[in-house]
């Protein structure tokens, strides 16, 4: 069960080099676990962890009417949102403790509408965990049904930290 | 100059029928011209529509604490966000009355990170408006020096309303 | 087991009435048994279709020296050939008889460089299949030890034929 | 006026140590003047390097019959295999001696089919060219009538060689 909550204000950060002394993993579990908050933007965008193992991590969230476009529908950039933060994050499991991994790309397909209200999942599994990239993909179902609302995939870049 | 604003409750947005009655250009200058209100996520993300031209529309934004990842550096989602919002926007300048359009799908390159407090613009640019698809790519840039952070794409689907 | 073979002439190709005749999935099986001959640029790649089922195609293939770049390893152009072969196909087993889908985009990701002469696989599913569009994922991997060596995904647009 | 030719046997091909010594630039402009064998598969998708600048390279070429898929059309494997070769020598003309690019991924959107014939070049610019990543993008035009027939991106990496 995650008990991950979203920092509020720069405090709640945990500082840089307790997370540069973790595994990726090891500080996934410890968000996961409320250990050490997860990203601000999680707040903002109704999202949070909810599952993490070695090169597969679970996002759940629920879409409200501050994440939509001017047609009442849930923006483009919601589902980006929640797709790029599991797909990291996955890449995250595999990162050695003192690396870090960066984002270099990545895309989303849309392929339905979530109505407003409607808990999703977006499972993010590892599928390249190189010396220096990592690439992941994923999906956007809902919790109650399974349907399919949007696919995804990552390139990352993996480095030595300082 | 820009008068655009964000909807902060579902009675600020215009009725889905107004927005099907205008082309999607007309839509998109009042919603630049403070006669509309753009969509709820940009105040969310601290983004709005700058200008807009047939094929062509710039979005500004400064990213703040709110739009972090756990490393305090700007997530993906929020280069997503505003990639995507000026993207479909320049689709959308090209859709007669009457019709819509729906976001296949984006993909986004991060190039550099954006330092927190800096304002960027997305600038979008439509490269193939057919019957029923669009294309557009576009790019994330400092305002003040014109650093390029990130650059993307999308492919939109272009339909008859109702 | 596959009898596919490559067109070496314009009059190896079937009349694109006899394809439209068919459903989706029949026309990749006919493919698949050496009844109708597959595209030309197969024989070119030294690719071609090994299993087909309904919302999955298999294509196999080894690169050799003439599919290479100046660094005499396989070119990008070869993977992408081969993805998009496998990801159009498993868009192509759920068009029903009447309806032709042509490719919007597809994305390439390469994790690892194919050696020569090595025999892998393209597996390719349909993660969604519209009224009106497609979305496919799939992997390269080697034959004989599973080994990733690229991954990708594609947008079809499904239409009526005529 | 370019003078490139495609390599027909592995002894055209310069030794890698050869490629190794010259920069990316100086590289892709001997190719341009035939004193340097283009890659193979340029021979078998008939395209070859048609300008070559700082983050800037020109490809020409005429897709034929071998280039199609069943339905007699264009196979989406050449727009990828035109595209990324123009987009990777675009990164090419970035790297310095004694350094190496591979493409991390690409992405290509097929716009409308090009008739068999026609004559087509894909102009490909850098857009960030960093200390170990290369991002670029690129179009496929027309030769005579500069209508766009497909679009596309890629992320390359950088390495030291050896």
């Amino acid at each position: 069960m995650s008990k991950a909550y979203a920092a509020k204000t720069p405090e709640d950060l945990p500082p840089v080099g307790l997370i540069l002394s973790m595994s990726g993993l090891d500080y996934m579990k410890a968000v996961r676990d409320g250990e050490i908050a997860g990203p601000p933007i999680a707040g903002l965008m109704n999202i949070g962890v909810h599952e993490v193992a070695e090169g597969r991590v679970t996002f759940r969230g629920t879409p409200e009417f501050f994440h939509c476009n001017p047609m009442k529908v849930v923006h483009g950039g919601w589902y980006g949102t929640l797709l790029d933060s599991a797909l990291g994050c996955a890449v995250m499991t595999t990162v050695p403790k003192g690396s870090v991994y960066t984002t270099l790309e990545y895309k989303v397909n849309i392929t339905r509408p979530i109505p407003l209200g409607t808990e999703v999942e977006a499972v993010a599994t590892i599928q390249h965990s190189g010396r220096s990239t990592g690439v992941a993909n994923g999906e956007i179902r809902g919790v109650a049904d399974g349907k399919l609302y949007a696919t995804g995939s990552t390139t990352c870049i993996i480095m030595k930290a300082g």
